[in-house]
């Protein structure tokens, strides 16, 4: 499967996804799910995907066709108004791919399927996300639904719920994300570092700090053993039931 | 949807199991989830049970019935010679149910589906707890796999996986239930207090102390508020990624 978060915090937003891909158990690879496009000074773009590779393989190589040969192949993501309007775009070619490979006659109905988050900033406006359905639609993050998971979301919520805080600094934020995503890792088979991180900071119109963050990254590893005994001292601290 | 936990432990078994059923969202309700069977000094079952509640519920009438009127209506959990010879019983009732309906000219494929967790203990024999398939196959707990989930089960997984210890008193598996509950009430609309606890005491043959915990339970609301802050503290705690 996949797992990947996006945090809109005060001071910018926050992406992390994961590498892994795998058709069945037993195909197992590694892709890079996480894209970028910047325009120094006017917009700074990030799109990342889970479900069908093909799907959103192709999805990123129409949207990056686009921005490279804008006169030939308008409408590019490049050239949008908006973050919303640059949303609309990528939510077209998503349905659009999707429904390319169901009229031609297959029959596995949501095999092609994928979700997407965008996120980014164009000069003039804030830092907005997006939530991008395979219907094509999509919603907006906002002060209450600050942060969007797609992929294999559900055991790496439950400290997202609890810990995520629209003040924290970048650096808290991707430990959070790196507690969330190695509860994940714990679980299922399906996801797997090495992660890629993208800082988008706020106003910036650059893109931010990014990194690639290896299985055997050393904090990453330290975040693992050191969250794993800290789980069970927490636990240890609570009182016992009495019966 | 549900959620249920068997945990497998030296000195016995624990069982925990949520109390919500909902049809879509607006039709909540609330129903017990875990059935429990004794002859005191000769055995002790306890079935808990996630999916279709009609598929469930008449599972457990079939197997209760039996159980009531024994000469007339064999097979009975209450003759078995052995937990696996029950868990064959358990299982073919399930099947039978879910063939039944869908026979019928259903549709809906998966919705009659239900999913088991059996566990209890036969004198002569050890404790034994098997999870039971909608196909009426069942695996069993063992020293590798001493738990069981059934319904919503990836948001509690993590701090299981993680904390749990096969030489666990029964207070601390109630905490440890309980945290693992309270992520998923969290997360999930579908799982709700009030939560139904019974322990199966190794070798007592009769069944042990039970509970229902409501959601107002003093015991739960202050794991689920200390659960929070230590979580929140122990990612404090962590130090902060470096870029």
């Amino acid at each position: 499967m996949t797992y990947c978060v996006g945090l809109m915090l005060e001071r910018g937003l926050v992406f992390m996804s994961d590498t892994r891909t795998n058709a069945g158990v037993d195909n197992i690879s590694t892709f890079r799910k996480m894209h970028c496009w910047e325009v120094p000074g006017d917009r700074v773009m990030v799109l990342m995907s889970a479900g069908n590779l093909a799907t959103t393989q192709a999805v990123v190589s129409i949207l990056d066709e686009r921005t490279k040969a804008t006169q030939e192949r308008d409408p590019s993501l490049l050239a949008q108004p908006s973050m919303f309007q640059a949303a609309s775009l990528v939510a077209d070619a998503l349905h659009e791919v999707i429904e390319r490979h169901a009229d031609a006659g297959q029959r596995a109905d949501a095999a092609f399927n994928a979700t997407l988050i965008l996120g980014g900033q164009i000069a003039g406006g804030p830092p907005r996300m997006f939530l991008i359905y395979p219907e094509g639609n999509f919603i907006e993050a906002g002060e209450d639904t600050p942060f969007f998971q797609i992929g294999e979301t559900k055991y790496g919520r439950p400290i997202l719920v609890r810990a995520f805080d629209k003040g924290l600094s970048f650096e808290a934020a991707v430990k959070l994300l790196l507690v969330s995503f190695d509860s994940t890792v714990k679980a299922n088979l399906s996801v797997a570092a090495p992660f890629d991180l993208q800082i988008v900071e706020t106003d910036a119109l650059v893109l931010g700090r990014s990194r690639r963050i290896a299985p055997d990254d050393p904090y990453y590893t330290a975040v693992s053993e050191n969250w794993g005994r800290a789980l069970k001292n927490a636990l240890d601290l609570l009182p016992d039931y009495e019966f």
